[in-house]
């Protein structure tokens, strides 16, 4: 049974899995679906009510009911590096590559419908209430009206985008903001703008999940930040992450959402303020996890190895909430 | 409770829809999400645990807690028609919607993640398999030596877009094509390719799914009709489409089926041969309708009228079948 790994060659982080699974024997096939018709090439026939699927990948060939799991890591365009690449190219390929890995019973780490949903940040927000987690008041609104009587309540606020920060396009990552006391909210009319109660934080917390393993990092607040500095990826600190333990509720709140989302990894975002509450703030279903590793320690890369080799079900570990796992 | 419709201004077939609610009486609430920031704008509140969502379009507010349904049509790229239309706004826009959205107890025809899963053909033809629906044998390769092995099994074959028609994409709609007996494959490998066995037919059928309802359509093959002709689309045919009863073995197929997609909605293209098999070609989440209304007089609007109306189970009258459920 052979792991399957959809990523890009640059991806160094994913060599530290890819490691790990070579130490424990494991056979691994790393594949970037850019390469699909120029060194990747796939064949599915449907025949008698079954089908046989096949992935050769630099003149390898695997059998697709073969393949024990599958890393959704950072995989490149379908496609983008044939002899002629073409839009349509790209579609044919997607659909034929991830069409036939959908039919497979391999485990997903994470699949694909899980991956997309959970980029919805109105969604995590809710998902994070129901699953217990405190969850900052937050508005996301294009009402200049609801935007200032939100203000009022809540005198001191951040804005950040509503899709979130998209790792693979840096134009896009927006750091958190906070908002001025004065802000005319009059532009909020001509986009849909996130505005939430700035938690007065003591420290930043990364929590990741892999399956039903929690591995948290805490990184404190330095005592002479400036409270302009929300956004942890862009403050400026030389203080290293290190190895927090998770309070029992929030393991529970983690490991509920991991089920209402169907993830099998994610990366969560907390904001710990005086009293010690950490404040849920988001989950990244792709969030990176070597910097994490570097600077605590954790074996994060080898609890993936370990879930992507093992055989259990795909969320073993979680929580057995059957009327949550509807939303 | 509310009725919500997504589509563009220019649907005339969701029309005949949004007359039949309100003939019954069902509040309607039709928006272009293009017309998003410009027409049309939303607000939700996360506090205490709860979160409340506002739609308001054209000056009307909706609760989106009020809404019973939501019916996907055929919504156009949101806030395409803002003021200052932009990809961030779109990205953005449709985050918030879409992100609000998913956070009601709303039912969906369809439901966004469950119509974008069911545009794979690779994973169509595989769950057809396993509702039990004869599947015309099928290969989608990059191989051309597996092309030439498949073609020599299979001496008469049709060639058909792995992505399917994309409706919305008019340049994309290719035809389904009869594979000339001396084709050379070699170019197989620049591009993955859909061949499958052809159904000599005597009928083509449409069967809409609406829920646990079929109406199924029948037109007969022309007696003078050139065997290239295959995709009914573009045949020429003066004969209309005339009612059909359901086979009940299809009938069970097509609603496992439309469980194991998680379909509330589904347009069934089959080829009936000269023995009377119902072949599955394929199901489109998103079909058109009308034609089919108005050729058979069936009342497919007034049953999706009733269906957003309803306040059942959103799979209520499908099959109950746990065990498929999960594929």
């Amino acid at each position: 049974m052979t792991v399957l790994i959809l990523t890009s060659e640059e991806d160094v982080t994913a060599d530290m899995v890819v490691l790990r699974l070579g130490e424990a024997g494991v056979p691994v096939v790393r594949l970037d679906p850019a390469d699909l018709t120029n060194g990747v090439a796939l064949s599915g026939e449907y025949a008698r009510g079954a089908c046989r699927g096949r992935l050769s990948v630099g003149g390898r060939l695997v059998d697709m009911d073969g393949l024990r799991s599958v890393w959704l890591r950072r995989p490149g365009t379908a496609a983008a590096r044939a002899a002629q690449p073409s839009a349509w190219l790209t579609e044919e390929s997607a659909q034929a590559l991830y069409g036939m890995l959908r039919c497979t019973g391999a485990r997903w780490m994470n699949h694909p419908d899980a991956a997309r949903r959970a980029r919805y940040k109105p969604w995590q927000l809710r998902l994070a209430q129901r699953a217990g987690l405190p969850v900052p008041d937050t508005l996301i609104t294009t009402f200049p009206q609801a935007a200032r009587e939100f203000a009022g309540r809540h005198p001191d606020l951040v804005v950040k985008p509503v899709s979130g920060a998209h790792p693979q396009e840096p134009p896009r990552a927006v750091p958190t903001s906070r908002v001025a006391p004065d802000t005319d909210f009059t532009a909020v009319a001509y986009g849909p703008t996130l505005l939430q109660r700035r938690v007065p934080k003591r420290a930043d917390i990364r929590l990741t999940a892999v399956g039903g393993t929690l591995l948290a990092a805490r990184k404190p607040v330095a005592p002479d930040a400036h409270p302009d500095d929300v956004d942890v990826r862009f403050a400026p600190s030389n203080a290293p992450w290190a190895p927090a333990p998770v309070p029992p509720p929030v393991a529970e709140g983690v490991l509920r959402y991991l089920r209402g989302a169907e993830l099998a990894y994610g990366a969560f975002d907390f904001a710990e303020d005086a009293e010690g509450v950490w404040w849920f703030l988001e989950c990244n279903q792709s969030g990176q996890f070597g910097f994490v590793e570097m600077d605590t320690g954790q074996p994060i890369a080898a609890t993936i190895a370990d879930w992507l080799a093992g055989s259990g079900s795909p969320q073993a570990g979680l929580l057995d909430d059957e009327e949550f796992s509807g939303f």
